[in-house]
C-alpha cells in the first residue's frame, strides 16, 4: 500500500493531471452548473490530491468539504486551501477514507471524487468511493460523478507496427513481430486516432453508482459483444475508453472521437492481424475481473469469438445471410403494420 | 550491471531512438557521404542496438561489419541484418566489447558508435568507446563521430513554473514552490524554447574522441564561465546540451535551436529566480564529475557567481564598466593601428 501512495506523491503525476483541461474543466462545470445543490451543503471529497475539486465545491456555496487525502500530499492540499482563502469551508483530513472514525466528520449531501484510473478500474479508487458512499453519505445524498460507463471497439493500430517497415531505408519487420508479441501480453494506453477505429462502440459496463455493490464490480464485461465494422481495415486490437456522468446531465468522455485526456485509450492488442471487410461482423468476449492478490488491479481477458457462431442483436446489420433476411422480415412486417 | 542491459532490451527505448530521425539520419548521411573511406574497410560498431549503424556501413561498402552488442538485443539484430540480406557482411557478436577477445575479431579501421547519453555522458558508453578504440582500432584509424562537445547557456523556464499560477482559475503557486524545490535537485530531461534561451553559449568539454584519455573524461568542465545575456528575463536554469561532429565535417547536434531528438536538452534549475538585463554577465561554474560508486553516472555542480569577482573575456561585450573601458580601449587602439 506504501507503493501506491509513494507514486501519488510524485508531483510531475499531480501536474499531468492538473493539465488535464478536459478532466479538471468537466468537474469544474458540472460543479458550478449546479451550485443549487451545493449550496450550504456538507460536501466529501474522497481522494482530493491537491484539493481542486473540494475548491470548486467550496465555490459553489458547499457549507463544508472534507478534502480526504491519503498521501503525503495531504500537506499540500493544505498549503493550497489556505492560498485560496478557503479554510474556513474546507477541511483537510490526512487519511484514507477507509481508517476514517465516523465522527471525525459529519455524513455528507454529496461526495465527489475523481476516482478514475486507466480503462476506468486499473489503480482507480472505486473501492474507496463505494466505501465513502456506504458510510458517510446521507440518505438520499448524491455522488458526483453519479454514473460510470465502459465502451469497446474494434480498432486498428497503423502507426504502431508499420514504424518497422522502413526506418530510414532499414526494414526491421522482425523487430516488429517481436515488438508486437510484447504489445499484446498487456494493455497498451496510447491514444487512438479515430480513423483507426473500425466499428460503433459496445457499453461494455454500465456502473449506477449510486447503488451497486462492492461485488457487482469484482466482473465487468464478460458477455459476447459483436460489432458491426463501418469499413474494410485490418483489425489488430480492441480499444477501451470510459465515461462519467454528473448529475447536471454533463459528461467527461475519455474516448477517440472525444478531447484527449491524460488517460488516453486502452488498446487490447491482438497477437495477429484479422482483415475485415465493412458491415463484417467482429465477435469477442472482453472480461474485466479484479486480481485476487493485487488490489485496485484488473486482469483483462479478450477471446475472439467465430461471428457466426454467436448471436446478433435482431435486427442486426451486418452482412450475414441470417441477419439481412432477418433484417428484411422485420421491414416488411414493418411496412405491413404501417399500411394497417 | 544486469540492470543497464535489462533497460536497453525494452523495445520501446529503441521505437523511441530510431523514431528520433534527427539521430539516425545524421548517422545515415554521415556514413553515406563518406563511402570512399568505408569501401573494403573493417568497422566495428559498438553497442549495435538494432544494427541500423552497421547496416549503413555496410551500404557504404564496408568489408567487414562487427555489431559488438552486450545485450539480448544481440539476437535481434542479428534477425534484422539477415532481413536486409546483409548476413556476408556484417557479423553481430554477442558480448561487451570489454569482455572481447581480441583474436576474434580483426582490429579496424573505422570505430562507429552511437554511445551518448542525456547531457553526452549519463549513462551512455563513453567509456566503451575508448576502450574499443584503444584495443581494437589500427593505428590511423577514425572514430564515427571523432569529436563531442559540450554547450551550456542561461536559460528561463516560463511554462514550467507559471503553470502552477492558475489552473482552472485555481491558485497553486505553493505547490509550484515545492515542485521548483523537487526540480532543482536533479537535472531535468526537457525541451526547452529557443525564446528561453537568455545568452549565447559557452563550449564547456570539447572532447577530442580519436585522442582523449579515460582520465581526461573524468571531470567535464569545472572552469567558470560567463555568459552575456542577450535579452532581459528570468534566469530559471542552466541548459546543457552537446553535439557530435563527424569526420566529413557534418554534425548532429542537440540544442534548443536544433531539430529536436530524444536527448531534447538537460536544465540544472535553480532554486530559485534570478531577474537578469540585457547585456549583463551571468557568471558560473558547472562540473560533470563521474560518480564513483555508480559506473555510467556523472554527478553535476552549479555554482552560481558573482560576475563582478570572475575574469570576463577580452574583450567582453557585458554592461559593467570595467569591460566597457577595456572594450573601448581596446577598439580606439585596433583604430590606431589602422590608422597607421
Amino acid at each position: 500500500m506504501d507503493q501506491y501512495f509513494k507514486s501519488y506523491e510524485e508531483l510531475d503525476v499531480h501536474r499531468l493531471m492538473l493539465n488535464d483541461t478536459s478532466r479538471t474543466l468537466a468537474y469544474k462545470n458540472a460543479i458550478l452548473n449546479y451550485t443549487d445543490k451545493f449550496k450550504d451543503k456538507i460536501v466529501i471529497d474522497v481522494g482530493a490530491g491537491t484539493g481542486i475539486l473540494s475548491i470548486f465545491c467550496a465555490q459553489a456555496g458547499a457549507k463544508t468539504v472534507y478534502a480526504i487525502e491519503a498521501s503525503e500530499l495531504a500537506k499540500m492540499c493544505e498549503e493550497v486551501i489556505i492560498e485560496n482563502n478557503l479554510g474556513n469551508v474546507i477541511k483537510v483530513i490526512h487519511s484514507k477514507i477507509e481508517d476514517l472514525d465516523s465522527n471525525v466528520i459529519q455524513k455528507a449531501d454529496i461526495i465527489v471524487s475523481e476516482w478514475m484510473g486507466f480503462y476506468l478500474v486499473h489503480e482507480g479508487m472505486l473501492e474507496s468511493l463505494l466505501f465513502a458512499r456506504d458510510n458517510f453519505l446521507l440518505e438520499g445524498g448524491i455522488l458526483f460523478p453519479s454514473v460510470a460507463k465502459l465502451y469497446a471497439s474494434p480498432c486498428q493500430l497503423s502507426s504502431m507496427f508499420q514504424f518497422w517497415d522502413n526506418i530510414c531505408g532499414v526494414s526491421m519487420k522482425c523487430i516488429g513481430k517481436h515488438y508486437r508479441e510484447t504489445k499484446s501480453m498487456k494493455p497498451e494506453i496510447a491514444s487512438i486516432n479515430k480513423d483507426d477505429i473500425l466499428a460503433d462502440s459496445k457499453l461494455i459496463a454500465w456502473l449506477d453508482l449510486q447503488s451497486i455493490s462492492l461485488s457487482e464490480i469484482n466482473t465487468l464485461g464478460n458477455e459476447e459483444y459483436v460489432c458491426i465494422c463501418n469499413k474494410e481495415g485490418i483489425l489488430q486490437g480492441i480499444c477501451i475508453w470510459f465515461s462519467v456522468e454528473f448529475p447536471d446531465g454533463s459528461e467527461l468522455s475519455t474516448g477517440p472521437l472525444d478531447k484527449s485526456t491524460h488517460w488516453k485509450q486502452t488498446i487490447i492488442v491482438l497477437p495477429v492481424d484479422v482483415k475485415v471487410e465493412k458491415d463484417e461482423p467482429v465477435a469477442f468476449n472482453l472480461e474485466l475481473k479484479k486480481d485476487i492478490s493485487e488490489e485496485r488491479k484488473y486482469n483483462i481477458k479478450l477471446i475472439l469469438l467465430d461471428a457466426t457462431e454467436v448471436e446478433h442483436e435482431i435486427p442486426c446489420y451486418c452482412y450475414m445471410t441470417k441477419c439481412i433476411v432477418t433484417r428484411k422480415y422485420l421491414e416488411e412486417q414493418s411496412n405491413d403494420t404501417t399500411k394497417d
